[in-house]
């Protein structure tokens, strides 16, 4: 028997426990042992509820007992994670996290001190909830080099914008609607501007690459600029408008963002609708591959942890190799000297002028015409850097029968 | 270092080859130490090649080679890559192979011996060429029961009817444009006839449920019979046409079967097309996920065996462990017992009685009417057992109206 103690019986922890005690027979075939949740470490209480019997405030219950052999950290946030994580893996017991928070920012440190003490530090449920992507990529993908990989990584996002598209509503209008259902918290700051993507590419670009790359260096662009207006324009070009982060291997370095795309209809991401998520890889042998299930939601991550659980229990006494290299910092390429080509909404008060301008500024680009718009069209640009595009950008501006850029949205280049 | 033989310098062989060449620093990196092509077993020369060499025909001097640590079997067929594969692991050398021929059939007794002897049995290339699926089947999704898989397991159909569709031409121009370009042999009918799926759904069968699922007991349909009619009808139900492998655990046992299916266009195998695969899979805890890749190809196909190989040698000295219960043998259920609903042509000489008489045998069900087609129309018949469905459908044709059924698709009950 492998105890098991999970931090914070929030939404994942209290799955968790349900996992394990639903599927037990199945985890003692497939581990090899039974697994028992042993201890549940909150600070609240929980009357009535069966897990009352096994719930401590104090980790060093914890800590010292010598039957728990894995430590489930799902509280989030980094303080006391962090410390806490540092301390079970020290002492020998296997943690086990779906915190991207701490994985972002110290999953090379932790992964290491696992190293050392001969246990796991173990994530899948970090990034895209219960969709299976770290495995493949450590194991199923270790023929290839992996050139480039991205994807939709936020079900928030993904649930507004499939909404917007599907019901043709505003973005606000929708947000409400995604909070009222509980699909985007009464906060949504971390999801709509891109930060929970930023920090799920940052743990997917390490992996790939095998180092460590910094969320803090990632541009990050949220969807609260994505208009209904948009959408019909990427309509007009066959096209939906996806969060997408994504992160390629080129000279200057990594090259990551997360930004809005025009993803192609044709294109596997585009069948990714609601709280789905999807994770495209490019392998140089592989070609390509995608991954795609729940991005979040209670059971799907929790079952993402208990697998995890089972991996660590399976490899006792060693330290399963996830091989992201700890020690070495990545070079993420500035954003200026990323290239991309980019839809420019174009607002006029002189279509034909502000076309002759376009032509002077950018030279023979795609126009895209909006009937129901008046008073503005789209171009497309050719592939550029960044720093060339927002030259352009500001050029433009100044120039005849162009009133305001209303919005710029990439595409693949 | 791991010395590596491959037997057979086909296509998946020569691939292996390359990428073992291509990648070897990655391989180092991942596998801890170098891997090394050291001999190649084919009967035919290949002068001029580099590989002549290390080429041999005489199997003992592999087999006697203590260095060799892994044996690559990609000769394809039962005999005499059984008997190899036997020999190989009897001797302590893992085996890594892409015949789903020989893992339909005796992976089990394979895996078995891999397991007395501490070495292993790999086979992630034999379903889904270059898609990852057997370790996310086996070490990610192991905190789930696995309720139901299916996928599009087999390149060449998945082309030709994506062809039909796209180009709106029938079969057997598609197959001889197919032909012509490589992506259908010459002799199709082990593709064409859905044999090559229904050996992969056996596999990923035997995986998910933990029992050897014997191909020969699963109902096998090819698409030889699709035609664009039945494309045009698909397309009015904002449906496609896939053939689809599909296998759950019902009460009668599992309940497996190859044919073509109308797949809804918001369904995300909707978006598979090309010679690219995809596998869907439902777990009681993790809920939907898919994996999508190059079912076939020299490369990905190669990439999987390598990713294979570099698992042996993380894990020399034990057998890694895949979770197919060797002994027991799946109870397969009858397809009479199995309840679908599906999609039946009615050929007719007179549309109004036509109908009065589907009303009689079948109550109310969903007619669909093709503009262009005057002599028929179809219905959607409701959820029933194949059984019952087939006394309908004879029932139907000797009714007033009717000339024929001319083809019968299911769809999802």
């Amino acid at each position: 028997m492998t105890g098991v103690a999970i931090l914070g019986f929030g939404t994942v922890g209290s799955g968790v426990y349900d996992v394990i005690n639903t599927n037990c027979g199945v985890l003692k075939s497939k581990a090899g042992e039974e697994i028992k949740v042993k201890k549940v470490l909150d600070l609240r209480d929980f009357p009535g509820n069966p897990v009352e019997e096994i719930l401590t405030k104090d980790y060093e219950e914890i800590l010292n007992d010598p039957e728990i052999g894995v430590v489930v950290e799902v509280m989030g946030g980094v303080e006391p994670s962090f410390t806490f994580s540092k301390r079970a893996l020290s002492m020998g017991k296997s943690v086990v996290t779906s915190n991207k928070e701490l994985v972002a920012k110290h999953g090379a440190e932790l992964m290491t001190l696992a190293k050392n003490h001969s246990v796991s530090y173990l994530f899948e449920a970090s990034v895209g909830g219960g969709i299976p992507i770290i495995r493949p990529l450590c194991v199923s993908l270790t023929a290839d080099k992996i050139l480039e990989i991205s994807g939709i990584l936020n079900g928030t996002t993904n649930y507004i914008l499939t909404k917007m598209t599907e019901e043709g509503k505003g973005f606000k209008e929708v947000l409400k609607e995604a909070q009222q259902l509980g699909y985007a918290e009464a906060n949504p700051t971390a999801d709509i501007d891109g930060h929970d993507a930023c920090r799920k590419i940052a743990i997917l670009s390490s992996l790939a690459f095998g180092e460590t790359v910094d969320c803090e260096n990632i541009y990050t662009e949220g969807i609260g600029r994505i208009t209904y207006t948009d959408i019909e324009y990427a309509n007009k070009l066959n096209c939906l408008i996806k969060l997408i982060g994504s992160s390629k291997k080129t000279v200057d370095g990594i090259s990551a963002k997360v930004s809005p795309f025009l993803v192609s209809k044709d294109h596997p991401l585009a069948a990714v609708n609601g709280v789905y998520n999807a994770i495209f890889v490019k392998g140089n042998m592989s070609g390509n591959t995608m991954y795609y299930g729940s991005g979040a939601g209670k059971l799907p991550t929790a079952s993402a942890v208990v697998a995890d659980i089972v991996d660590a229990v399976r490899h006792k006494g060693l330290s399963v190799n996830i091989g992201w290299n700890c020690d070495s910092q990545a070079r993420v390429a500035e954003i200026k000297d990323s290239e991309v080509k980019a839809m420019l909404r174009i607002g006029s008060d002189n279509l034909e002028e502000a076309k002759k301008s376009i032509n002077e500024v950018c030279g023979n680009v795609q126009i895209v015409d909006l009937d129901i718009e008046d008073d503005e069209f789209a171009i497309i640009t050719n592939k550029e850097t960044e720093g060339s595009m927002n030259l352009k950008s500001e050029k433009i501006k100044t120039m005849g029968g162009i009133k305001e850029i209303r919005n710029l949205i990439r595409m693949e280049a």
